[in-house]
C-alpha cells in the first residue's frame, strides 16, 4: 500500500486504520520557525468530526491530537512531526457481518483483489478515518502559509440538486459601477462566517436549511445523496507551480480526487470552458495600482500550470455515502450472489465533513509547490547564499 | 523546470521547447523484452499531427521520431528510451513582435513570473509541442499494455455545444433484453475505426460534420472554441492503483489535468453524481460466468482508487484555444496596456489533436500503476523469486 | 529536515526526537500477507539497547515498540506499518548546560547554521535513538527477506586496534583440499551465535575479552573510541540491483553512511582494490552444480551494481564516540570560546550497538531493489497478470 | 532499468548506450538564469575523454556535446537541459566474440539475470561512456555552484603502490608557526594546474611519472591496476545536507559508489576514524576572525550529515580495469567453462579519465543539497515570498 505520501518538499504521509489503535500523519519538510501547537490541529480536526449535527454519522469521537515530535518550545524544528489521534469510539461488532461480502460502492473487492486479503472493520484504511492525518497536516500547512499572507477557504457548494448562493459574496457580482457599500474582505468575511456555522458548511443560511430538511427525508428513507465543494485560495503570488507534469493545477486535481468519493475536479470555470469560444474564455490583462492584473478569472488563477496572482478556485463533486441501509444486491467474498443491508452509524452524505479534508489538501499542495519554487530562480539563491 | 517527470516506475521525462533544435522524452522503467520500433511511435505522433485537416494549424511537421537509446535488436533492453523529434517548421519571426508582450490565456506572465525571463519563441516550453513527447511515451507504454490484453482508447466526445453520440456503441445501451445482434467488441472497434476517420475525432460522422462547419464559422470570425474529450481503458484486472493518495483515479486526473488547456476531469459519472442518491449511484455486484461483475459502472472502474475490472472511463473538458487573431486587451513585460493580435498559425480548437495525448498519458499512468502494483502481495514475490 | 525517508518501494520514514515523548518509524510499502509481531520487533530492539554490558552507556530504557497500523490478525496487509517507541528514560536536566554550548564533533553548530535554532535535548533529532525507527523497519524487511530465503547479518570486525578474526569462520580459508569437517552452514551459524553473545559483537571471544578491556581503559581516561562493522547478506540471486544511480552497491553504500558516525564504507575487497592488478581483483567465473559461481568473491556479490548471486559484504568504519568527559575547546552559540566536559551516560564505543542499525539499514535497502526489480522484465508481468 | 536519475531537486537522468546512435543527459531543476554554453560543457568532457596519452584507451572519440533544449539566449530558462553527444567512433566488430561470454569483472552476467538479454556492444548501458551524461551535467552544477562561490575539485591520489604527495599543498601542513610565504589559495591553484596537466590527473609530477611507467609495464603484460581520487569542495556555508537519510556525506557516499568501479568511500580521515580515540578525532571549535571555525578537519566538513563551513574531503577507491588482454576463465552464456581473452581498446587505468567524473557527482550531490535546503528555514521564504 505504497502511496501513502504526498508532496515533494512538504511531504505529508498518512498510517492508520479506522479500528486500529491508532492513525495519523508524519509530516516531513516543514520549514524551522513555525509557531504550532496541538490547538492549531485540533481546530482543523474539530470540523472533520462526526456527530455536530444530523449531517453526519451519530459516531461521537474525541479525537484528540497529540504532536510527538518535530514541535520544540512550541515552534517546528525542521525534524518531522508526527501527530497521532487515539481510535477510542471502536465498534468492530458492527463490521462483523459484512467480513465476508462485498458492499457496493465500496472497496472491499477492490483490496480483496490487490492484497490477497483485509482489515475488514470500519473500512480499514480505506475508511474516511484516513482523513484524519489529511486534516493534521493541512492544519500545519495553513499555519505556514499565513505566515506568508496565504489563506485557504473551502465551503459546500451543493448537497443534490440544492445550491448555495454563493454569488452574493463576490464583490464583482455585487457591486454597482464597480462600487459596493460593503469591502471585498468584509464579503470574504461573512462568507467564511456563515459556511463554518451551518451544519451543511454551506455559505447560505436559507440554503442550508433546505439540504437539511432533503438529508432528514433521505435518512428515513436509508437513502444517502452527493454534493459539490469548493476551494479559494488567495494571496499566492504569481509563479507559483512548475509548467509541465507538476502544474499547479494538474497537483490541485490529483491531491482533490485523492479524497475518497470525488469523482469530478474543476479549475476555475471548469467544465464550462468546453463550449465557450477563446474570446468569451480569456482573460484580458489590465494594470490596476501598478501591479498586473486579470479583468475576468475564468482561469481560476492558474496559467499555464503556475499561479498568476488572482484568487485560486478548485470544485469538487463527491458521490452520495455508499453505505445505505436499503437492501442491495451483492456478492460474497466466494463468488456467491445474495443481499446487503448496511448497518452502523453513516453520514447520509459526506461533503459537510469533507470540506475541511479538501482545503487541508489544498493548503499542503499550495505550499508544496512554493517551497519546489524557492530554487527556481539563480536570484533566488544568490539572495539566500551570498553574503 | 522542475517536474518534467511522471510515473514512479514508468517514468518518463520530456524535454525541449517548441522553437529549439529538438524535442523529446526519456522513458526509464520499461520492462525489458518488449518489442518496439520507430514506426510504433510514428503511428502515435501522427495523431497530434497539425495540417491534417480544417480543424487544425496549417503548420506542416514530419515530426519523425528517432529512437536513440534501450531499444537492442527491435526489443526495449529495460535501459532508458531516449525518443527524439527535430524540430523542422520553426519560424520565429512570427513570435518577435509579442516577445514583450502577455498573451491572455497563456503562460507568458506566469514564466516571467516564476523563473525572470522566458524562451518566447511560440510558447517555449508550454508550447503544444511539449506533448510530442508525452504521446512518443505513450506508444511505448501502449505497447506493453497490449502485451497483457490491456487497450486504451480516447475519442472526441464534444466541441463546442455539439455532442457526439457515443451511446450507439454501448452494447447495453442498444441491445434489447440483453441481446444485441452488434457484439460488445464490433460497437469498440466501430467507435475507435470512426474515431480514427473523422477530423474531429468524434465517433459520430454526423456530428463531425456540424462540428467542422462550427470551426469554420469560428475560423472566419478570429475565434476559437472549447471542447470535451474522453478515455476507455479496457482489460485492467481488478486490483490496479493504490488506496491514500496514490489512487488510481488519483492519477489519472492529475496525468490528464497536466495537459494544456484542460479545466476539469471527470471519472465514471463525474460530475452527474453530486446530485444523486446512493441508491441510484451504487453499482450492484453479480456473478457472470463465475466472475465478479457490477451490473451498472457509475463508479467508471475504479472503487477506493483501486481498479475493480470494469471498463476505466474518464473525461476531460478543454479550454477554448487561446491563441485568437481578433484584438484583445493586455498589458506588456513592462507594465503598460496595450492591444494585441495574436498571428501565427494557431488550431481554432485543439482537441482532435489533444485527443492522443490524453490516451498517452491514461496509458502511461495505468501501465505504472499495474508496475507498482507488482510487489502488492508476497505471494507475487514468491511466484518472481522463490523457485 | 526532509529527508526522513529512505526506499522507493519499501519505504521507511523515521520520526522522533530522543527527548520528545516518543519515537518511531512508517513503513509503506510493505508486501501483504506477511507475518509480523511486535515480539519480531522487540528481538531487533534489544540488540541496541543500552545498558547490556560496560561496553554502552547506563542508561536503562525499555524501548517496547508498538505496531499502530498495517498488521491485522497477525500478518501486514500491505498499509503503512507505525511502529513507535515511548521514551521513558529522559534526563533533559543533563542537557541544560550544554544547550548554549557547540559540542566538538556533534552537529549542535550545523543544525543551528541550517534550521536556525535547535532541539538542544540529548541530541534531538540528530541523536542515535533515532535508530530506533532504522531498526524497527530493519525488523519488518527481515522478516520479508526470510520468507525468500535471504539472511543478513553484521558482527563487529575491531575496535580501536583488536581485530576479530573472523576469516576463522570461511569455509574456503579453513578447508584443506576443499574440505572440511565443518559444514559452511555451520560456520555461519557459529559466528551468528558467537556474536549475538558478545558484549562486542564480535564473533571472536577472545578478542572480545581484550577490546573489553581497552574500553574500561578508555572510560577510566573519560576518553572513546572508534571500531568497524560488516554485514553479510547470503540468498540473494542474481540480478537485483540497478544498473546506474540506483547500484545496489551505491544504495547500500549511501544507507550505510547515512548511520551517524560512520564515515568509510567498503564493498568485498573495498580499499584494497585500488593496490590491486586485473588479474589480482577479477573474480573469474565457473559452472558448479550446473550454476554460474564465482570462484573468488572479491566483487563482494555485486558485479555493475547488480547481484552476482554471491555472498554480499559491505563494512563500515565508525568514528570514536564524541562524547567525551576530559575537557575539549569549544565554542558557545554567540561566538566566544570557552572548554566544555560532556556529562551524562555515554557509550564510549557505539559499534556494539550499531551493528543491529547496520544490519537493518542493509536488509531495508536489498529488499527495497528487490521490489524494484519485480517490474524489470516483460517476463515477470506475463506471470503475474496475464491468466 | 529505472534508476537513471539521481538528484531531487537538481535532477540528472543520464541515457545512451555504449554502441547506440548517441547518449546524454537531461538535466531538470536547474535554476533559471545561470549563463550555460556548449564550451562549458566540452570542458569537462574534454577531461574524461580517452587517447590523450598512454594511461588511456587509444579510442579517438570527439564527444561534442549539442545543448538541445533549456537554454535561451545563452542563459538556462528553468526547462529541462537536454544535452546530447553522438557516438561516432563504433567498432561493434570487436565485440562480436564475446557476445556470448561473461567477461569476469564486469556486468554481462548480471544483467542478463535481471533483463533476460542484454546488448552485448561495449558494455551497452554498463559502458564507462554512460559517464558523459554524468560530467556534462557536473558543468552544469559547477556553473551554478562557481555563481554562489563553490569550488570543486577531484584528482589523482595513488595507481597501485605509487601514491601523489598531496600534503605539500596543504597549509597547515607546510606553514610553520602558522606562516608560510605561499597563500592558501596559491596552494590550493597550484594543486589544481598540475593535477589537470599530468597524464595520471596526479597533482604531483614526479608520482605521476612513475605511476605512466607502471601503467606500461602492466600494459606490456596484459594486465591493469586500481587508484584511488579524492574530490574537495570548498565555500560550501555551514548547514547544507540533511540530517538522517539524506546526509550530505550519505548522498555523497552514493552518488561517488555509482560510478562503476568504485570499491570503497570515505569521508574526511575515513578509515583511519576507526581505530582512533574521541579525544584524537574530534575536532575543536574555534573563532577566526568572528565567525566560527574548526582547529583540525578530521571529519572532513560534515557533521550531523550537514556542511560545517571547513573544507569537504571525499576519496574514492577505484578497482583495477576488469578488460585484460591476457587469458582469463569464464563461462559461456549457456553454462560452458571457458577461456576468454579481452580484446578491444581498453584502459590499463580507469583513474586519470574517472577523477571529472567524481568530480561531477560530488558537485551535482551538492548543489541539490543546497537547493533542497533554500525552504529549511521560515526565515528564508519570508525572505524569498514577503515584500
Amino acid at each position: 500500500m505504497a502511496g501513502s505520501s504526498f508532496g515533494k518538499i512538504f511531504t505529508i504521509s498518512t498510517w492508520g486504520e479506522s479500528h486500529g489503535p491508532a492513525l495519523g500523519v508524519t509530516v516531513d519538510g516543514c520549514p524551522a520557525g513555525v509557531p504550532l501547537s496541538e490547538d492549531d490541529i485540533a481546530l482543523y480536526l474539530d470540523r472533520r468530526k462526526p456527530g455536530r449535527n444530523a449531517a453526519s454519522t451519530p459516531r461521537r469521537e474525541d479525537d484528540k491530537p497529540e504532536i510527538l515530535s518535530g514541535v520544540f518550545e512550541g515552534r517546528t524544528t525542521g525534524a518531522p512531526i508526527q501527530i497521532m489521534v487515539r481510535n477510542t469510539s471502536q465498534r468492530s461488532g458492527d463490521y462483523d457481518e459484512i467480513k465476508d461480502i462485498y458492499r457496493p460502492g465500496h472497496a472491499d473487492y477492490t483490496f480483496d483483489a490487490k492484497y490477497g486479503f483485509r482489515d475488514y472493520r470500519g473500512g480499514g484504511r480505506s475508511s474516511g478515518r484516513e482523513t484524519i492525518g489529511r486534516v493534521a497536516a493541512g492544519a500545519v500547512a495553513a499555519k505556514v502559509l499565513a505566515e506568508l499572507g496565504i489563506k485557504v477557504e473551502a465551503y459546500t457548494v451543493s448537497i443534490g440538486d440544492i445550491q448555495a448562493d454563493v454569488s452574493r459574496y463576490d464583490y464583482e457580482n455585487v457591486s454597482q459601477n464597480g462600487k459596493s457599500s460593503v469591502s471585498r474582505d468584509e464579503f470574504s468575511k461573512r462568507r467564511r462566517e456563515t459556511s463554518l456555522k451551518t451544519p451543511t458548511g454551506m455559505p447560505d443560511e436559507e440554503a442550508d436549511k433546505r439540504a437539511m430538511e432533503y438529508i432528514e427525508k433521505l435518512k428515513s428513507e436509508m437513502n444517502s445523496t452527493g454534493g459539490c465543494m469548493e476551494c479559494r485560495i488567495n494571496g499566492v503570488p504569481a509563479g507559483v507551480g512548475d509548467p509541465v507534469f507538476e502544474k499547479l493545477d494538474a497537483m490541485l486535481a490529483g491531491a482533490v480526487m485523492s479524497i475518497g468519493a470525488v469523482k469530478a475536479v474543476e479549475i476555475g470555470d471548469g467544465i464550462e470552458v468546453s463550449s465557450r469560444t477563446g474570446s468569451g474564455n480569456n482573460d484580458a490583462f489590465r494594470i490596476e495600482n501598478g501591479n498586473i492584473v486579470k479583468k475576468t478569472n475564468h482561469s481560476g488563477g492558474i496559467l499555464g500550470g503556475i499561479s498568476d496572482g488572482s484568487e485560486i478556485i478548485i470544485r469538487a463533486h463527491v458521490k452520495p455515502t455508499p453505505s445505505i441501509a436499503m437492501t442491495q444486491e451483492t456478492v460474497t467474498k466466494d463468488g456467491k450472489e445474495t443481499d446487503v443491508n448496511i448497518k452502523g452509524r453513516h453520514d447520509p452524505v459526506i461533503v459537510p465533513r469533507a470540506v475541511v479534508v479538501m482545503e487541508s489538501m489544498c493548503a499542503i499542495t499550495v505550499l508544496d509547490a512554493l517551497l519546489k519554487g524557492s530554487s527556481a530562480k539563480l536570484d533566488n539563491l544568490l539572495k539566500l547564499y551570498k553574503s
